[in-house]
Protein backbone atom coordinates (compact mmCIF):
# COMPACT_ATOMS: atom_id res chain seq x y z
CA UNK A 1 0.00 0.00 0.00
CA UNK A 2 0.89 3.70 -0.33
CA UNK A 3 -0.42 7.07 -0.34
CA UNK A 4 -1.51 8.81 -3.52
CA UNK A 5 -2.30 12.40 -3.69
CA UNK A 6 -4.99 13.07 -6.70
CA UNK A 7 -5.98 16.16 -8.87
CA UNK A 8 -9.17 17.14 -10.75
CA UNK A 9 -9.21 20.03 -12.64
CA UNK A 10 -12.58 21.94 -14.06
CA UNK A 11 -14.78 21.41 -11.07
CA UNK A 12 -15.48 25.26 -10.96
CA UNK A 13 -18.70 25.97 -8.64
CA UNK A 14 -18.44 22.27 -6.30
CA UNK A 15 -20.44 22.94 -3.63
CA UNK A 16 -19.81 21.09 -0.22
CA UNK A 17 -22.58 18.81 -0.78
CA UNK A 18 -20.97 17.63 -3.97
CA UNK A 19 -17.93 17.31 -2.73
CA UNK A 20 -19.21 14.94 -0.26
CA UNK A 21 -21.42 13.18 -2.37
CA UNK A 22 -18.45 12.29 -4.81
CA UNK A 23 -16.62 11.17 -1.58
CA UNK A 24 -19.68 8.83 -0.55
CA UNK A 25 -19.42 7.52 -4.23
CA UNK A 26 -15.99 6.24 -3.84
CA UNK A 27 -16.43 5.12 -0.22
CA UNK A 28 -18.65 3.10 -1.59
CA UNK A 29 -16.38 1.18 -4.07
CA UNK A 30 -13.37 1.68 -2.87
CA UNK A 31 -12.73 -1.61 -1.05
CA UNK A 32 -13.32 -3.44 -4.56
CA UNK A 33 -9.98 -2.03 -5.50
CA UNK A 34 -8.15 -1.91 -2.17
CA UNK A 35 -8.36 1.72 -1.93
CA UNK A 36 -9.05 3.84 0.83
CA UNK A 37 -9.87 7.63 0.18
CA UNK A 38 -8.76 9.68 3.36
CA UNK A 39 -9.57 13.21 2.67
CA UNK A 40 -10.24 15.68 -0.14
CA UNK A 41 -9.77 19.41 -0.17
CA UNK A 42 -11.72 21.77 -2.67
CA UNK A 43 -11.24 25.46 -4.54
CA UNK A 44 -14.46 25.72 -6.00
CA UNK A 45 -13.35 29.48 -7.68
CA UNK A 46 -10.39 27.65 -9.45
CA UNK A 47 -12.18 23.97 -9.96
CA UNK A 48 -9.35 22.44 -8.40
CA UNK A 49 -9.67 19.00 -5.69
CA UNK A 50 -7.18 16.60 -4.48
CA UNK A 51 -7.89 13.96 -2.84
CA UNK A 52 -5.57 12.33 -0.34
CA UNK A 53 -5.52 7.72 -0.45
CA UNK A 54 -3.87 5.10 0.39
CA UNK A 55 -4.43 2.48 -2.57
CA UNK A 56 -2.23 -0.44 -3.94
CA UNK A 57 -1.35 1.49 -6.98
CA UNK A 58 -2.39 5.06 -9.13
CA UNK A 59 -4.36 2.93 -11.34
CA UNK A 60 -6.46 0.91 -8.59
CA UNK A 61 -7.03 4.82 -7.32
CA UNK A 62 -8.32 5.89 -11.08
CA UNK A 63 -10.70 2.85 -11.85
CA UNK A 64 -12.38 4.19 -8.99
CA UNK A 65 -12.59 7.34 -9.37
CA UNK A 66 -13.45 6.76 -13.19
CA UNK A 67 -16.31 4.33 -11.62
CA UNK A 68 -17.59 7.03 -8.86
CA UNK A 69 -17.59 9.24 -12.06
CA UNK A 70 -14.74 11.47 -11.64
CA UNK A 71 -11.68 10.39 -13.06
CA UNK A 72 -8.59 12.23 -11.93
CA UNK A 73 -6.14 14.23 -14.66
CA UNK A 74 -3.11 13.93 -12.33
CA UNK A 75 -2.42 11.12 -9.58
CA UNK A 76 0.70 11.10 -7.60
CA UNK A 77 2.58 8.61 -5.17
CA UNK A 78 3.95 10.82 -2.40
CA UNK A 79 5.66 8.10 -0.54
CA UNK A 80 7.08 11.11 1.94
CA UNK A 81 4.63 13.18 4.55
CA UNK A 82 5.54 15.27 7.43
CA UNK B 1 -8.33 32.04 8.90
CA UNK B 2 -8.84 30.15 5.67
CA UNK B 3 -7.40 26.23 4.32
CA UNK B 4 -4.90 26.58 1.83
CA UNK B 5 -3.45 23.99 -0.66
CA UNK B 6 -0.25 25.15 -2.23
CA UNK B 7 1.64 23.41 -4.98
CA UNK B 8 6.09 23.29 -5.55
CA UNK B 9 7.10 21.54 -8.60
CA UNK B 10 10.78 20.65 -9.42
CA UNK B 11 11.54 19.03 -6.28
CA UNK B 12 12.95 15.39 -8.16
CA UNK B 13 14.95 13.90 -5.73
CA UNK B 14 14.12 15.28 -2.74
CA UNK B 15 14.14 13.40 0.73
CA UNK B 16 12.75 12.66 3.78
CA UNK B 17 15.01 14.80 5.47
CA UNK B 18 14.91 17.73 3.07
CA UNK B 19 10.83 17.40 3.46
CA UNK B 20 11.52 17.95 7.25
CA UNK B 21 13.81 20.73 7.26
CA UNK B 22 11.67 22.31 4.69
CA UNK B 23 8.98 22.07 6.82
CA UNK B 24 10.67 22.77 9.72
CA UNK B 25 11.89 26.09 8.48
CA UNK B 26 8.41 26.75 7.62
CA UNK B 27 7.15 26.32 11.42
CA UNK B 28 10.08 28.56 12.55
CA UNK B 29 8.81 31.64 11.21
CA UNK B 30 5.22 30.53 10.55
CA UNK B 31 3.23 32.47 13.41
CA UNK B 32 5.19 35.70 12.37
CA UNK B 33 2.36 36.15 9.46
CA UNK B 34 -0.43 33.83 11.73
CA UNK B 35 0.07 30.77 9.49
CA UNK B 36 -0.25 27.02 10.32
CA UNK B 37 1.39 24.43 7.84
CA UNK B 38 -0.02 21.62 8.83
CA UNK B 39 0.71 18.83 6.44
CA UNK B 40 3.31 18.55 3.13
CA UNK B 41 3.59 15.44 0.83
CA UNK B 42 6.36 15.05 -1.38
CA UNK B 43 6.87 13.02 -4.72
CA UNK B 44 10.58 12.90 -4.82
CA UNK B 45 9.82 10.87 -8.84
CA UNK B 46 7.80 14.08 -10.63
CA UNK B 47 8.99 16.66 -8.01
CA UNK B 48 5.71 17.87 -6.56
CA UNK B 49 5.64 18.76 -3.34
CA UNK B 50 2.04 19.77 -1.95
CA UNK B 51 1.41 21.83 1.42
CA UNK B 52 -1.62 21.92 3.22
CA UNK B 53 -1.90 25.09 5.73
CA UNK B 54 -4.11 27.08 7.55
CA UNK B 55 -3.58 30.68 7.53
CA UNK B 56 -5.23 34.36 7.05
CA UNK B 57 -4.75 34.83 3.60
CA UNK B 58 -2.57 32.97 0.37
CA UNK B 59 -0.02 35.81 0.32
CA UNK B 60 1.16 34.87 3.91
CA UNK B 61 1.78 31.78 2.66
CA UNK B 62 3.26 32.70 0.33
CA UNK B 63 5.46 35.10 2.39
CA UNK B 64 6.78 32.11 4.67
CA UNK B 65 7.48 29.86 1.73
CA UNK B 66 9.51 32.54 0.35
CA UNK B 67 11.82 33.26 3.67
CA UNK B 68 11.70 29.75 4.50
CA UNK B 69 13.48 29.20 0.83
CA UNK B 70 11.19 27.73 -1.20
CA UNK B 71 8.47 29.72 -3.03
CA UNK B 72 5.17 27.57 -3.80
CA UNK B 73 4.10 27.51 -7.83
CA UNK B 74 0.79 27.34 -6.80
CA UNK B 75 -1.75 28.43 -3.67
CA UNK B 76 -5.31 27.42 -3.85
CA UNK B 77 -7.69 28.33 -0.65
CA UNK B 78 -9.19 24.89 -0.45
CA UNK B 79 -12.97 26.00 1.70
CA UNK B 80 -14.28 22.74 1.18
CA UNK B 81 -12.85 19.57 2.90
CA UNK B 82 -14.20 15.96 3.74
Amino acid sequence: MAKFMDVHHGMQGITADQLIQAHQADLAIEKEEGVHFESAWADPQSGVVYCLSEAPSADAVQRIHERAGHRADEIHPVPLQV
